[in-house]
């Protein structure tokens, strides 16, 4: 792609910057915007009630007619799982390869969608030309496959996005991470490498996948007297993979639990992405005709998610599996933060049923370390450093790596989502600040539960509700009926009989006051009524629910 | 203390083996209980709105004229926290060592209850009679000082009580564990040992406090240009002494901020336990008047705690201190299991500050891993192994490294809250189950919040709350005003409206109906009211927030 003099591009995240999940980045130059990946986040403690976070992507309507298309690294849900909710606003052609592609599919039948959205498979080494922008696909190593880097090509020079990525020499299946080509874009010359911050805390390198199969040997070999469970992220299909390699060297037979495990070992073998062999896979029904040592059994949950099926199956609530004492169940990944306790809570329970939990040497990240990163700058070298992918102590710990490098600090840029960082060849500098944030999808309702309503759920469900209600004459306002009190989440037992009944003590004297001073502005009485009855339950209780008077009028 | 044949005593956990915290544990035999340790729990996910958790004593209610005394091993909150409230209802005197009993002293005066509990403070060494028990205390390390084991003598033999503890032998301030005495115990014959299970997961041995001190004198060496922060766990006093000494040896003035903290080097002081240069210690209005690099902050918040010091310094809402960039903060402390993305968060806000946050080996763990175990039990020799202090899972990791020393599995007793084991010479066995569970502090409420009142708060939480209120006519039972409807925390913008029109169809309809059918009992219009409502939202939104109907009548 030809250089224009003074053209700039321009680099815009759309989120996933302040935390992992929902990454999405606009690329604009000239006419064209491209974005890549897609991705969903999931709520924080705070968000009350809420299923799912999806980007806000204003700035992409606002210039709908310069989007031309996604450009998706890999099958994440933190990389795709916006699709079906951005689709409906920004409908565009999307670029990934067959096992990402075929993931997304899956996502948009889901939503009833998939005909309404045009796909193109791509594959490694493959260019795409859209508007201003020339985007090739670059095979990498993940903790899922098919997953890609991207060089995208602009008259204001080249950036290559990683990704998720690690260094694995020895993948399980397909090819290791083409270094070379990345070498060669990198002899070309490359403005500016956007590069995976996960793991930049690490020094060192990632293990390779591999050394998990090694481990389930291992584990298998020592357990030959009992079932085996493993629980791992439904989407690593090479660990599956692995799984099923020692389920048959061992001699068992695999039975397969939890819906999305399912669901993406379904279409990673139509895809070619995982080889089973013949009558290894069973229906769990089928497995029980097999004796407890001769079968492997792989299931979601290994989070501690509270509705997968390992803990059902830790709860006794699943309806097909239930723990025996002796059985070996690995726990194949680690806890992703903020879900510690929720892992420790099921190590305990499946403990407690005599289960012998097993989570030393059976899991490696998918993301490269200090090591792997410095490889990558060194290939690709890049003029200028835009740290991607973590929260900001990652980000910054990227960028503390890529100074050791000799960088200096003005050529990385450490950016929030949002910002504009526009770059060419003579400078790079944030100049602008777009609208982005956090849309929260609860039930069928997408962006209709706001800042308002999750703070009105944080106050109920710290100290519950005490609703006030009483019936006044229309026109003359005299109180016909109540004040009645109902109370929610607030206190329930001995004791709560008699400060209720003091608490209507209080709203008749504060009803008595306003109908003395004539207050028959409805605002006016709720506001007494908030006023006094807080005061006295604060002062009873040292807790502050949240008091809502309702008034009607016959 | 002589055996007497065929006795029996009986150990009741109370609580603190479910989970971390809460520790309280009856000893019984003939005539007299003590009970050791005596802890408060803080609140898990589910637990919203609770303050604190308190343990069930009604065993010890039931049986008030057999409670002789408590001994309490260390001044942490889960070993002192819920006296306070226990003391209210079993007002026996408190048996501990100096600096526990100061911090023990701390609590009652917030109480105002120092003058109604009696105390005695031991030294290590010293035997205390109490009813048939006789009780040593034996010194140990932790990540506070004063911390004790317990030699337990009864005429069923001899029980030790680890308390929690490490093995340092060269601690920070006074002397190493007594393992001579602890050797000499063992010689005599101990039936059992209850041995802290905190790392019993982590093979090896705890480094030495003093392994702080040496990095805390690299990072003030290698910072020599900036402020420093400390933050640590306010009780941690060998921590906050090396903070001191290295802070003095670079010539530093050090302030100290958090309420707690503030308090116990205070107590600790008083005590003798912490040695403090003159002219060091400075207050914080003092420490503005040196230069950045002459200073360094102790404070509390290491844990991320969204109302301690830290926190309000992180996000601004500090009203003396603010962040500078390049000020040097370290969290000298790892996150307790559930805090790990709170901390995460207090390192992103921090470092968007530009401050640099540090955070490798500036802390060590104030419990034994599992070589210390062994050497406590290779020196204690007990017939018995009772795993205690810790999930279940860390009680069963002892057990494990219990068996590796060659004792049998029918010798180790992994508890339950509640169980009663009783054992002598002869046997040990669980033989009953008595009742413990957790006592909910909300507010000024003690125990006035149960499930039900939580199970609401979940579910306000969830979905919010709908509210439907009317009036009928007295008598006829005909409406009068209303169905009107008012919802907190369910959705609130663009749409909203036209559901809550829809929404009062249905209640219109619903009212009709009731009407037509002449139904006027209020629990049936109520029910179907909740049913129609219900069913009409779950179609429009997939929520289910609470639905409340009221009724007036005039």
């Amino acid at each position: 792609m030809k250089k224009k003099d003074n053209l700039k591009l321009k680099i815009i995240p759309l989120g996933g910057l302040e935390q992992i999940g929902m990454n999405i980045t606009a690329f604009e130059i000239e006419d064209s915007i491209i974005v890549v990946d897609c991705g969903v986040s999931f709520p924080e403690d705070d968000m009350l009630g809420i299923d799912l976070v999806v980007p806000d992507i204003s700035y992409l309507q606002a210039n709908l007619d310069k989007v031309k298309g996604f450009f998706i690294t890999h099958g994440h849900e933190d990389h795709i799982g916006a699709i079906p909710y951005v689709m409906k606003e920004v409908n565009v052609p999307i670029y990934a390869t067959k096992l990402t592609n075929g993931l997304i599919e899956n996502k948009l039948k889901e939503h009833n969608m998939l005909t309404k959205v045009k796909r193109k498979v791509v594959k490694y080494g493959q260019h795409i030309n859209l508007g201003a922008f020339r985007v090739e696909f670059i095979k990498t190593n993940h903790s899922i496959q098919d997953a890609a880097a991207l060089a995208i090509y602009s008259a204001a020079g080249i950036v290559v996005h990683t990704g998720d990525f690690k260094v694995d020499y020895t993948p399980v299946f397909g090819d290791a991470i083409d270094l070379p080509r990345l070498g060669e874009i990198g002899k070309k010359g490359v403005l500016a490498l956007m590069c995976d911050s996960t793991n930049a805390e690490r020094p060192g390198f990632t293990m390779s996948e591999k050394t998990v199969g090694k481990t389930f040997d291992a584990i298998f070999s020592e357990h030959t007297n009992s079932r085996i469970f493993v629980a791992t992220f439904a989407s690593n299909v090479d660990r599956v993979q692995q799984i099923i390699n020692s389920a048959y060297k061992y001699g068992r037979k695999v039975g397969v639990e939890g819906r999305s495990m399912v669901n993406i070992i379904t279409t990673a073998t139509e895809l070619g992405y995982i080889s089973i062999p013949e009558n290894t896979l069973l229906d769990i029904e089928e497995l029980k005709n097999y004796p407890d040592e001769k079968t492997v059994l792989i299931t979601t949950g290994s989070q501690g998610e509270s509705m997968a099926a390992l803990s059902r199956m830790a709860s006794g609530m699943h309806k097909k599996i239930s723990i025996k004492p002796g059985d070996a169940i690995i726990l194949s990944s680690h806890p992703i933060p903020g879900n510690e306790k929720a892992v420790s809570k099921i190590i305990n329970e499946l403990s407690r049923q005599g289960a012998n939990v097993i989570f030393q040497d059976t899991h490696v990240s998918g993301h490269a370390c200090q090591e792997e990163i410095k490889l990558i700058y060194s290939l690709v070298r890049p003029k200028y450093a835009i740290p991607v992918h973590g929260e900001y102590k990652h980000l910054i710990a990227q960028a503390k790596v890529v100074e050791e490098l000799g960088y200096s600090k003005d050529d990385i840029f450490v950016l929030s989502s949002g910002d504009v960082l526009e770059l060419n060849e003579d400078g790079a500098a944030v100049v602008d600040h777009v609208q982005t944030g956090n849309v929260f999808v609860d039930g069928l309702g997408i962006g209709d539960v706001g800042n308002i309503v999750l703070r009105d759920r944080q106050h109920l469900a710290e100290d519950g509700i005490i609703i006030v209600v009483m019936t006044l004459e229309s026109g003359s306002g005299q109180l016909l009926a109540g004040p009645d009190i109902v109370s929610r989440g607030f206190v329930y037992v001995r004791g709560s009989e008699s400060l209720m009944d003091e608490a209507k003590q209080v709203l008749n004297l504060t009803m008595d006051h306003c109908m003395q001073k004539n207050i028959s502005d409805w605002g006016k009485i709720k506001y007494e009524i908030k006023d006094a009855l807080g005061e006295f339950v604060w002062k009873k209780t040292k807790r502050r629910p949240m008091i809502m008077p309702i008034i009607m009028e016959v």
